[in-house]
């Protein structure tokens, strides 16, 4: 494992050229599988190179779902009323830094995603599922996966569900995407190489990426003549020393979401050609305490027992919001008729007490602290208002029936998953971009790229497969079409 | 993808040895890791290579339980009375066609084990887990993750609980179990090689194996003899011509629990040297339905209204029982007093009726079967009685509170997951047999291995990586100790 950025080869250096293509895909997960597609479509010759002996990536590990809206086929049928313009304030107003012209094309763009991964075979059910969940736990098309109904955002874009998911039961969605996809690719003249690692860019003297240096375990190093070259090989989750570098949260106490090959070196690659990899810190980490959806009644504080989040925000955003309390500890606190059972999935229970008092001895918090966030807490619920942190009035149940019940939240007691969001600077094409402009001929897309996603605070589910798939298929599209002539 | 044999080499075919080791081991999950380290603990020269540009293999993706019994400290220092006997008439029990003697080993060696993963750094908290779940919640030491108190288990072995999990937060065990190890291993004199694939095996003129054939990324091919090798190299969840040969219930619908390296080239290079893969049919489905756990008061019906399992069985069990059903089909039912929430995370909620005669009709059972499945049920619930099926009396509960709710366990429609079991056909420390004994210097644990596991009815969390270690570092210890001289 490293940081080492491989050397940028030049055509000078190279021996003899073996294979060549239009364009070459480097990774066939969603993005990749995208680009490759997308460049087929215009007629151009591709050869799709992934390192593992088959295709899936990361996208097989997860739920398969899809952030899509503006009016989106399934949100019709389902009677929801999106609006672009919608979609739009709220990615702005969820995201740090947001790349306004890649948000704006990403939701006007997005209705037509969605029918265009229909043409490839990909299903989704016109249906919705309106419970609090991580993922669908069927085969429905659409449910809220984000921080669209959680103040502020509620007040500054119109909120609606955008979860699309793939047809396939409860989190084996990603799995099925590929499978699909992957067909798909075998029914065009796509030619895969698997067990294809590559090791070098190779540029021409203009700095013009004209192939790359792989190693095939079928017969060792090669020279790949290029077109182009899409850079799809996933983010940096199992690279250790990358992890310690840009984003040590995610050094342990969570389960990596990811495989082996998100070692960084799609980005790595990049760094090569001159390429500046951003928002490398983000990292999306969580541990959901819901479902049941009624833990959201709950009140969540701090180790000095005072709150700090909206409960009712997206568990990533929750999570996110734990992580950066001192100790990144914090508690769930409910009462007796909130509780729906002392086991859930993913944050354990920790003990129930008659007393708040006991509660806080127990916890550690400062005597007094706890009870006085329950008592103002208890008395804005009881009006329906939460003043400090607006929690949705579904959820504002004053928690007045004791016994009371804590289930900790705390890094190193809840489960957390976790993968790194940060990756190249891109163009709305996919150009790999310097400080100066394009690199000619290298483009990057899906998690070795920075699109739309740069934090836990703003992460949204689907956000990853759907800028993958919809930047990596812009991408595939404008490297066939840069293909120089000759 | 293939189900290619690869060619065993004959040390006669090799140009240039490169480097050397007494011990080779192929694979750095957890079977490689024990391996590797028993190998080492011995004074031998050990080599590591792994595919991949990081350690974990699919260890990394699970919990990180770890089936062991007999008396283990954790056992002991929770009041847990186990036995080695009793843990023995209980795995010959649920096992189709047992290996006395590795499982006598198994059980006989389980304590003695535990402490020698303890030594190793490997925290488990003296603490059980009393409830009902797929892994402990928290970092709790101990949990039922078998059959063990299923009829007609209970009446066959005194039943303990025995699933012992990392002390790491619910299901990041397996994560936590390879930073450990991992780190444990650099400490060590164990040189290690990533992004390294075995390609041949190669076997001298006796058919001693003498070495590996390998690609590294770094160097492209090489030469590196050995003493003898140990695979340790995985499943073959992601071979999709091998599940279509061998396991064909994998070929869709489910989520793979693996890694690329879950390509069945470690069971292919055994056969390379006569090797033998046997319950090559075998593998793990399971889609759990609980918790909460008050879900086990329900019935599990299939399309024609009748039951089939005992619903308090090991999710593993239920779910292989579902899979054995006409169509796959199966549905849980519920009624208004036992149902917890209308959403679980793996089964779909799919409604709620009145009466049972519009349930029927909705689920498409023949009129009648159901209702009369349910009186025969509740009438012997009601006397704390299960003649059919011998449900554990702590979960029968006449379910006649309508209205009546139903989720969907069939395949399609719950969240399945999927890993398999068949692999090489070793002898209890390890050695590759062919029908003609032991392929001399060839050792084989884990995933490519057959030892404990063999199916989903019997299997029990915890297996896997239980006989993964144990047998793995067996396998290495041997593999040191055989090393011929010069």
């Amino acid at each position: 494992m490293a940081t080492d950025i491989p050397d940028l080869m030049s055509t000078t250096d190279v021996p003899e050229w073996g294979d060549a293509a239009d364009v070459i895909v480097v990774g066939f997960g969603v993005a990749g599988a995208c680009a490759a597609i997308a460049a087929a479509e215009t007629g151009a010759d591709v050869l799709l190179v992934e390192r593992a002996t088959a295709s899936g990536g990361t996208t097989a590990l997860c739920a398969g779902q899809i952030y899509l809206g503006g009016g989106t086929p399934v949100q019709e049928a389902t009677g929801i009323i999106d609006d672009v313009a919608e979609m739009i304030r709220y990615i702005e107003a969820v995201t740090p830094e947001p790349d306004s012209e890649k948000i704006r094309l990403y939701c006007e763009g997005s209705v037509a995603h969605f029918s265009w991964l229909e043409s490839l075979g990909v299903p989704f059910e016109r249906s919705f599922y309106a419970g609090k969940a991580v993922y669908q736990p069927g085969t429905e098309g659409l449910m809220w996966t984000g921080n669209e109904l959680t103040w502020p955002f509620r007040e500054q874009a119109k909120p609606a569900p955008r979860g699309h998911k793939v047809a396939a039961p409860g989190e084996t969605g990603g799995a099925e995407l590929m499978r699909i996809l992957t067909k798909h690719i075998e029914s065009l003249p796509i030619r895969v190489q698997y067990e294809t690692t590559v090791r070098n860019l190779v540029a021409d003297e203009d700095g013009h990426v004209a192939g790359v240096h792989v190693r095939r375990l079928s017969d060792g190093p090669a020279f790949l003549r290029a077109g182009s070259v899409v850079l799809a090989a996933g983010g940096f989750v199992v690279n250790t020393e990358m992890i310690a570098a840009y984003t040590p949260r995610l050094a342990s106490g969570f389960m990596p979401l990811g495989t082996p090959g998100d070692d960084g070196l799609g980005i790595r690659l990049g760094q090569s050609a001159g390429g500046v990899p951003i928002h490398m810190e983000g990292a999306f980490m969580t541990a959901a305490f819901y479902p049941p959806p009624q833990m959201l009644n709950g009140i969540i504080v701090n180790e000095a027992g005072h709150r700090f989040v909206a409960e009712d925000s997206y568990h990533g955003r929750t999570a996110g919001a734990v992580l950066a309390q001192p100790n990144a500890r914090a508690y769930l606190i409910l009462d007796a008729e909130t509780t729906a059972w002392p086991e859930i999935p993913l944050a354990p229970f920790i003990d129930g007490w008659e007393s708040i008092d006991e509660m806080e001895l127990a916890l550690g918090i400062p005597p007094g602290n706890l009870a006085t966030t329950l008592d103002d807490y208890n008395a804005s619920a009881a009006k329906g208002d939460d003043p400090d942190f607006h929690k949705h009035p579904d959820w504002l149940k004053p928690l007045d029936a004791g016994p009371w019940a804590a289930f900790d939240l705390s890094l190193g007691k809840a489960s957390y998953v976790g993968f790194t969001l940060g990756g190249l600077r891109t163009s709305p094409d996919g150009e790999v971009l310097t400080a100066g402009g394009p690199v000619p001929g290298l483009y990057a897309a899906g998690a070795c790229a920075s699109n739309i996603a740069q934090d836990c605070s703003g992460y949204a589910s689907g956000t990853c497969v759907g800028e993958g798939s919809f930047f990596g298929r812009r991408a595939g599209r404008h490297a066939a079409a840069s293909v120089r002539v000759g």
